[in-house]
């Protein structure tokens, strides 16, 4: 059992609260790392917080200014009553059409309708409860979101088999990727992607996950059946040119009968709506009829209604509204190109560090995030260093690696914070 | 199997869909009742659509005015951030505040500070999870929100327990609930309680909390522990005056060391924002210290974040700015005044029924909703004529009874409703 869970049981213990918690309550806990770190930075970060997955601009989040100017003008219908459990059905639509408009690799692929869920989470707890039994195991590539495990390994009981997720020659790691799945049962192999990911803000190559879709074919031909979980999160924010700017669910959604593709995105990030809770879930499969997702979607629906009922109407009305505003795709690329800029500059930066700086960047390329390897010393320590000492928020991981979400960061600030961080690197 | 679940995976017997899906995934439906009926009532019920658990006036939802006028002054940070996940701090404190303020037996007991979900439902399947293993029983009054079955039964694979809620005589059945709970296991017997009640709209009297209060601390002094769940859902909606117009957690927050009281709460009718989602676990328990809640509630919180992350921002600030603004007791005094309204109109309409009619009211007093048992015919065939014959839109359960929601029935047509279902019961 987790620590934590054990510290928490302890204290509870002797009270009739321990004596009545299920085997769930009994393990729960609540995780430090990223929220705990935030928290912290919230706090104490006075210079610069690097540390939440958001997007701002000075003190404000990034939003969009039609969102905010739509408020208004939202109908009582709009925002009050209950949304049906799977969702507003013209959103649903709409989004489908967007996730063929951004990825033309699912293009003629008959995938199911996207179901509402709160936020991306939710997606990803509800596919979870969908599919893993206690024991499952779930391949992940070492760099991942700690959430993933309260969610596969807390909730479901299952077993996060990870390798790592990059090859020493910088691209992703195929070898270990291949050997990872094929070390699973073959009638049930399960893996999560997340591109762009938290925490390296790496995505991969066209190439990358052409190998990718190839790997996963080819064990389909030899019978395994496979899950594959798209976390597509950060969808949309590339950064080079030779990135993939498709999800890889698009590749999968009818490449062989014995693959079930799964994505999971929302209008958090890509539509800069963090708080507003609205993700969908969209399954793709080859030789997939209506009828079988319509079966499939009231079974993941009465799992949404036996959780939450419903989500959010007025932060589904919002979204539908702002999808359908036509200055909505100049303010998207608005707000992805000031992301660029950023990236550049951190680019730029890093250029200026010195050879013997122990902050080694993991390759980036997308998304919110850079991650370093911190050599030879503790990112735990060099975190509280930065914070104490620098008023600079980051989060550490696994006390080997340091995330910086430049996402947080105004563009003026990305040198000064870069020098302070290899400054602080060298002090420490 | 519910058959309804069989019927589905029959559709995906074959497909790799069903080779991957979990027991969870397997077990699992959309279910028909009250949602599906809904969903048929909206396209034919052009009378009247007396189904849904919402209040209306007109074609509108019956939403606080400021509520509304609130939007367009909400500043971007009140808007677009994630909310921490156990909800938005001065929510949370407010919202103890009110607790307190609304029940008066809870006064000088130290309960914990409640913690944001995503709606009721999301609270109770929280709890669900937080204390319920597979086998564990739960006893409920045996008219109950369908929706349990599916949280308690589906999701936890507990089992329900029910007995009947009225006595004979016309109150609560104190006799039937005392032998269901003297038969659970005395190491944890559970047991939810819903007033007003969904569907019968009955809430006890003062003297029957009395009642019920004094049974569950006597189980306790015989050493048997004790969940105690009020589903708050309705609070607030009592129209008669001997009703008790407080909750049950607040009598037992700190009745006993072996009982632990748990209030489901929310603003989605308390403050008619159905489609916010925003609802509220609050824990109470005798001799549970701080330190013991903050231990809880991070055990909560943690299957909060495993589950849903956090809850919408938007929604939380929206319920804390109306909860602030000085007109917010008049609004709310006359939603609840409005719906007073309705209530007599339906008392009255019912006085004018011949003794001979089929249709026999349950007790009812409080909430949105009243429920007849239909004496020797179905229920289902009575649901299906008032749709097909009158355009007006019911619920049936069990084949048995049919619930009314006259919240979302204007006040004029009332008896004219009234009426029609009087002679509908006649024809068939």
């Amino acid at each position: 059992m987790n620590p934590l869970a054990i510290e928490l049981n302890d204290i509870l213990k002797g009270t009739t609260v321990f004596e009545l918690l299920s085997d769930f309550g009994k393990r729960f806990f609540f995780p430090k790392g990223i929220v705990t770190q935030s928290a912290e930075a919230k706090q104490k970060a006075h210079r610069f917080n690097a540390t939440v997955g958001m997007a701002t601009l000075g003190p404000d989040p990034l939003y969009m200014k039609t969102m905010k100017e739509w408020l208004p003008s939202l109908t009582a219908g709009e925002i009050f009553p209950y949304a049906p459990t799977p969702g507003v059905p013209a959103l649903r639509e709409l989004w489908k059409e967007e996730i063929y408009a951004k990825n033309p690799a699912a293009a003629g692929k008959n995938i199911s309708l996207p179901l509402v869920t709160t936020g991306l989470t939710h997606g990803i707890s509800t596919i979870a409860d969908m599919f893993f039994d206690k024991g499952d195991k779930i391949v992940i590539p070492d760099m991942f979101w700690g959430n993933y495990r309260l969610i596969f390994e807390g909730r479901c009981e299952a077993e996060i088999v990870s390798f790592p997720f990059f090859s020493e020659e910088g691209g992703i790691n195929m070898a270990g990727l291949e050997s990872a799945l094929r070390a699973q049962s073959p009638e049930k192999t399960a893996l999560i992607l997340n591109f762009p990911n938290n925490p390296t803000g790496y995505s991969p190559s066209v190439s990358e996950v052409e190998q990718i879709t190839a790997l996963l074919v080819k064990l389909a031909e030899e019978g395994r059946k496979l899950l594959v979980i798209s976390d597509d999160a950060y969808f949309g924010l590339f950064f080079e040119e030779d990135t993939c700017t498709e999800s890889v669910f698009g590749f999968l959604a009818d490449a062989h009968e014995n693959i079930l593709a799964v994505k999971v995105d929302g209008a958090t990030k890509e539509e800069l709506a963090w708080g507003f809770r609205v993700g969908f879930i969209t399954y793709g499969g080859k030789g997939l009829t209506d009828e079988h997702y319509t079966a499939l979607l009231k079974k993941t629906g009465g799992a949404v209604r036996a959780n939450i009922s419903n989500s959010s109407k007025l932060g589904q009305s919002l979204i539908y509204n702002i999808l359908k505003d036509p200055s909505h795709k100049a303010q998207k690329d608005e707000s992805v190109k000031l992301m660029k800029v950023r990236y550049l500059k951190v680019r730029e930066a890093l250029a200026k560090y010195s050879p013997d700086c122990i902050l080694k960047p993991l390759p980036f390329n997308s998304g919110y995030f850079m991650t370093f390897i911190v050599e030879g010393k503790s990112s735990e320590a060099l975190r509280l260093f930065l914070l104490e000492e620098y008023g600079i928020g980051t989060i550490s991981i696994q006390d080997k690696y340091l995330r910086v979400a430049y996402s947080s960061v105004d563009e003026d600030d990305i040198a000064p914070l870069y020098e302070l961080l290899e400054e602080a690197a060298e002090k420490l």
